[in-house]
């Protein structure tokens, strides 16, 4: 660990801080660094905003993506105060930054009720055995959908 | 399969093929429907809109809890054109709905090149074996935060 990489992480954990004492949602802050620049920040704003997907992560990728007019953080480094829960490293791997630091795990989330190590080991079952029911339905239809897709050379592919 | 759940599913799959057409983003839908009603649509605007993390369930999901001001859907079914992404199963787990009706899976949106299999193959491995780098540090200070949280009556737990 540098010195640059303990002002960034301090930063993202003063961040979680800052939303946690303002009952913006969960202890959760986050920075996106670019050539050793933050070019944006985040903290959990879920129970504020009504928004089950303002996590930390994935506010600041949304505002850096704004930033940088791209879909794409390839030459960003993330830094955020708790290990992402799935849907968060979902959005990281859709993201693809070069890399993550982080500071606290998914135990020490569960400690403090949050369940990102439930959503762990419920993404490892098989969908007919999950806690939330899902059902496949109608697939034939959306496979048309897919193919016309696949054979349009009109569409931007990522 | 009920009539009305063929009926939702189609209008996932007609929001695809709109999204689609006008090169919003992948060919991806979902509704939210509580009450027999649709409440939320949404399609893919990830390369439309510089926003990794809009893809149809995230965008729908938002906009329902929007409505309904709640970060929670727990009346909600979730009626989606393709399996969810991790991310999105994420989010889905996080908003509670009660039930998610799926079209296409995860290896179909592989064979039209999402990476859909692929995240769900690199969140099951361990953090130090990831195709992105993932390195802990400050868990110390991070704890503290966590601690304060847990201990303090004033924050809105969710």
């Amino acid at each position: 660990m540098t010195e640059k990489d303990s002002y960034f992480m301090q930063k993202a954990i003063d961040l979680a801080q800052k939303g946690a004492d303002s009952n913006s949602g969960g202890p959760f802050g986050a920075v996106i660094v670019m050539d050793n620049k933050i070019i944006a920040e985040g903290y959990n704003r879920v129970t504020s905003t009504n928004d089950p997907t303002a996590h930390a992560e994935i506010v600041a990728i949304k505002k850096a993506c704004e930033k940088l007019n791209s879909f794409q953080l390839d030459d960003c480094v993330i830094y955020t105060s708790c290990e992402p829960c799935p849907m968060c490293l979902g959005a990281i791997y859709w993201a693809r930054p070069k890399k993550v630091y982080y500071a606290c795990n998914r135990n020490d989330a569960a400690v403090i009720d949050f369940d990102d190590q439930f959503i762990y080991t419920e993404i490892q079952k098989k969908l007919d055995q999950r806690k939330i029911e899902f059902q496949n339905i109608m697939r034939q239809e959306g496979l048309k959908l897919f193919k016309a897709w696949k054979n349009n050379p009109n569409t931007v592919k990522y």
